[in-house]
């Protein structure tokens, strides 16, 4: 049934050994991954986020997920009294584990968290390995006994993650063994001549390919390898929603197009680029890439966001991308940066950092709320009606509700936020055999051995992304030449980007990777100057919901209009901004748009709404300036409406359609 | 908890009487519902229609239910085996009721396959009147432990229909007998100080009225009623979609606009209309039909189509209107005019039978295929690829299968549309003390009987809906004056209808109703011309989804472009019209809409689609006719692509919205 072609190789364990903390590190492919404690993140909007990620969420999530009882499965379990105790839905157990992978990003400080946490769960874990407190004991169903929604291999998948991330974070621990245990279980029952079968929701692949980075065991990678060619034959049941919701409609290799649920394609692809780059199977990369490439360039949303389906929580057809309608998950936020990382590292394009830097910037920074408390679990890119705030106290029942929420009956959002948030640093850089790369700004510093055992370090200061300066001093560096590149993103197109050697000679840079290569000395301070000025962004003419519409970017933010910035009785969908004049900075962060805002509408109207055209004059309005928002940062204060997309007083035109890659 | 402020008044049997077959039969209200004795369609597109479903939907519907072993399910419950061998959904009793109540209004033909049907059923129902396949037996659930979804009382409600039918269609017999004991066991077990519940999916309501009128027994209506005010306090359980879902959110007397799932609201709204006209509860009445203008203003597609959100098949928020990501289901299409019959028997008004037209034209039409062996369950206003047919020998597992499918899991469509096929001659006029009202146009021939006793009837001949002459020729009359009305659609606006008496006289006819009051003679013909000229039609700018577009219709009909029509190599979505020319007609009933076809599009083209805007000239396309056909003949060449909403030119605009009424 399989096709499996690709070469194989043992993995290496080699490069992992100086970065303890690495959310992924193939052991082929372009770069070389930083570890945290190779970067840290010293100020900024980062740290700022970061901050409240371990002084707040962290605790939040497991203060909720204790009060759910979610944590208390695992004692339930080894009580005995499971069948009739279980709390949460079928895979509760994985949010305990990414929250404990969150934790061990985080540092020493959460030691005794975990400690306690790994007591809690270890007396669930079977002899053999097998650890899930929904499934097996007496009074529930058999393990494995339904693969399409059990989730069961997720969940040992999640759990592989957080005992590698302690393994590399805070050194191999008692999570760690348990984590281990596990996947032999996995091998013992899933490998070839066992179950045949593959897990619903993919996320075992990338664990167990990690797993075998971490411990140079070939058997995990072969496990992985083996689940990634099992799917796509119709393995899985046939389902309401099609078998293309868990990608098992096709081989991996053999799709064109990311498709059906986002976050189990976007889990699954970041596994086949893990597999690929171990076993050098270039072709499989090469499939990923290119449905990459055209799932970004017509199921993606502005803010990076994937996912228009409330109904299976899918991608949709192509162009399907309405913005009232948006699903944009914040999970598939999350795995679409997962995805974009091993991207880059396998093949070193800055288009991957591009997208991560986009998605970052406005689905991940979108979901919690300023305190760290509540969260977006789908990322709408335009709510119409104010609604009222989820109660504090409460589980909401709906993941897509409008409003950021404290906890949720699915509430795989929030520790997947906080496990990004924790090991952000790691995605800031990288090294290969000649130099350093940056690819995201942040005011961070760096340290890190290059190749031929010589020591670099360097620290960056930016005002980034409210503004665009980001200047590089380097602290470290050896008596050879090595080369510094910085990314210069795709939003700088149409205005010009300057590179400022540390000779004070400037030169502009084009989108991509700017280079320099020279003999550094410390004290020398590259500057990189990137033109922040807000924008019009049109669309492609294929995206029917938002034709005739113009959004406005800054830098990496996307903007969005908040009724809380509109005169009274006003609201969002009473405006339209005028694309033939420039949009600019208004006070405190905010962007003024050119634009008119009409009359109230009358809510009470029972006109039907279909009527002849009317070639007069369109109603007039008052012609005004539109406050817009960074989009991450709406809803912060008290509900409100909100719009990404700001329909425009003339049609604004796009060029054609160019196979041009950004 | 209930807030019953309306007057009671004992149901009258009497207006029933010459009229045994009566989709809804008020006994107040502004007009009298004729029935299948006294109406007759006796040509054109609906008779087409009719012939269709006569002689190859009904039999379809029941060869699937054998097959699938819905049908098969009765026999299993009389014989004690129902908990292992039961199949299909919860709701499966319904289908074969739904099909019964078709069969009961076509006629004496159908007679031994009622009486067939019949006798499987009639062992099922438990001695104290309960009838249902999926509870109560050994091994299953308890009756009525899941109110939610476990739809027993909507079951039953269906069951009561089509007694009620078959009474009036057939005369009483077995299957009205089985409908009365279910109906008093229903009364026995929820009335006052019994099971305080309601069923998760309104429609027992309207049945149990129709009971009432059919039987003159006043407990029926009072069920009904209580079912009603029960309804809005929270009665059933919070839910993922939430109480909104089955309209358990608020009290249906103080809503302001149909929200849920839209085949539920609608029968909902329908039950509270025959209750209000029963008890003369004026203030209900104003209740629903402000509910109705709120929706019709700003929660209905141009087709009449009802409800965007797939997940939960629920109406979306005020104007979230995705062509294509329309649910717009075939049942909610009939809900909507089994709504609006109710309305306009109760008002009188024009706008309702309006509304009824648009729906009846463009989804009830839309959804079997032209064999009447296909359907659909959704039915979106655009699709971008042209899929696969699903397969004519399988259950399609998916209910928004993008193509006419011939069966599904939850086949509530097909029979929903057979019986609304099958009743349909009752829906085109009706008579009051003063004459007789025509609503809708089709060849037929009408006999009634005035209040006083005196016999009119007359012939209507017509080319509708492709035409727009309508003949009206009187047969028989009294010698006094008496009053003809004739409805003049309100899609003549902008354009002059004329009314011609029968002395050759022309009077413009605006839209709302033309009245020709005079005594009558055999010979005499009252002619309405319609003008039927293809149309442009635009939309409120609040209609984000559908900005910068415009659609054509014509007489009643939306069109649409469809692939089939566009030279090899284009597809939809490459087309632009130019809505300062006009549209013209074409062969064969099509549409050729001025406008412009671009190049073909490289579908492979891998370019981030949100750019820069450009304000130059867009990209050239050849300047052509685009074909449209009518929407409800979509999809019956072969798969193909298709859109409504026609991306134009240059900005339509439509007037400001005006508080008018249509």
């Amino acid at each position: 049934m399989t096709e499996r072609t690709y070469r194989r190789h043992e993995p290496v364990k080699g490069n992992t050994a100086q970065s303890p903390v690495l959310p992924a590190a193939p052991t082929r492919g372009r770069l070389r991954p930083l570890g945290l404690d190779e970067v840290r993140i010293t100020g900024g909007f980062w740290a700022r986020r970061r901050h409240t990620n371990a002084t707040a969420t962290l605790g939040h999530c497991r203060d909720w997920m204790e009060r759910e009882g979610w944590t208390g499965n695992f004692r339930a379990a080894a009580e005995g009294r499971i069948h009739r105790d279980r709390r949460g839905r079928e895979f509760a157990d994985s949010e305990i584990y990414k929250l404990l992978e969150a934790m061990a990003w985080e540092g020493a400080a959460y030691d005794a968290e975990i400690t306690a946490l790994t007591d809690a769960i270890a007396p669930a874990q079977d002899p053999d390995g097998y650890l899930n407190t929904a499934f097996g004991r007496p009074g529930q169903q058999p393990r494995y006994s339904d693969l399409e929604w059990g989730h069961e291999l997720y969940c040992h998948g999640h759990l592989i993650q957080a005992g590698v991330a302690q393994a590399r974070a805070r050194g191999e621990g008692e999570l760690t063994k348990i984590a281990r245990r596990a996947a032999d279980h996995v091998c013992a029952t899933f490998g070839p001549g066992g179950n045949p079968g593959v897990c619903g929701h993919p996320e075992i692949e990338t664990a167990l390919v990690e797993l075998a980075r971490l411990t140079g065991e070939q058997r995990y990678l072969d496990q992985a390898a083996l689940f990634l060619d099992r799917r796509g034959h119709g393995t899985l049941a046939d389902i309401e929603f099609g078998r293309a919701y868990y990608q098992d409609d096709m081989p991996v290799r053999r799709a064109g197009v990311l498709r059906g649920h986002a976050v189990r394609a976007l889990y699954l692809a970041a596994g086949a680029v893990d597999v690929a780059v171990e076993t050098g199977d270039d072709a499989l990369l090469a499939a990923v890439v290119r449905q990459w490439e055209a799932t970004v360039a017509r199921r993606t949303y502005l803010t990076g966001g994937m996912g228009s389906h409330h109904r299976d929580e899918s991608f949709g057809d192509d162009f399907v991308l309405p913005p009232d309608r948006a699903y944009s998950e914040t999970c598939a936020g999350v795995a679409s940066v997962l995805l974009a990382w091993r991207l880059l590292l396998a093949t070193g394009e800055p288009r991957f950092a591009d997208l991560a830097e986009r998605t970052l910037f406005n689905v991940i920074a979108t979901s919690p709320s300023d305190d760290g408390r509540a969260f977006f679990y789908a990322n709408t890119l335009h709510r119409r009606h104010r609604g009222t705030l989820p109660p504090a106290d409460r589980v909401s029942p709906r993941a897509d509700s409008g409003l950021r929420a404290p906890w949720f009956a699915v509430s795989c959002c929030p520790t997947n936020v906080a496990r990004t948030l924790a090991q952000l640093p790691a995605y800031l850089a990288t090294a290969d055999d000649n130099g350093v790369q940056l690819h995201q700004y942040a005011d961070a510093e760096l340290a890190t051995t290059l190749a031929d055992g010589q020591d670099v370090a360097l620290r960056v200061r930016t005002d980034y992304p409210s503004g665009g300066r980001v200047a590089v001093r380097i602290s470290r560096s050896p008596a050879r030449p090595w080369t510094l590149s910085l990314r210069v993103p795709a939003w700088t197109a149409g205005a010009t980007a300057w590179l400022v050697d540390p000779d004070g000679r400037r030169r502009t840079a084009a989108p991509g990777t700017a280079r320099l290569t020279r003999v550094f000395r410390p004290g020398d301070e590259i500057r990189l100057e990137l033109p922040v000025a807000p924008r019009w962004t049109g669309s492609d003419p294929r995206i029917d919901a938002i034709r005739g519409t113009v959004a406005v970017e800054r830098g990496p933010l996307v903007y969005c209009a908040e009724s809380a910035d509109l005169p009274d009785g006003h609201d969002v969908d009473a405006l339209r901004v005028d694309p033939s004049a420039e949009p600019e900075d208004g006070p405190d962060g905010t962007v003024v748009a050119p634009g008119e805002l009409a009359a109230p509408v009358d809510s009470h109207d029972s006109a039907w709404p279909y009527r002849p055209l009317d070639r007069a004059t369109p109603p007039t309005a008052d012609r005004t300036g539109i406050t817009l928002v960074p989009y991450h940062s709406w809803a912060n204060r008290g509900p409100s409406t909100m719009r990404v997309w700001l329909p425009a007083t003339q049609s604004p035109t796009t060029p054609p359609t160019t196979p041009t890659r950004r």
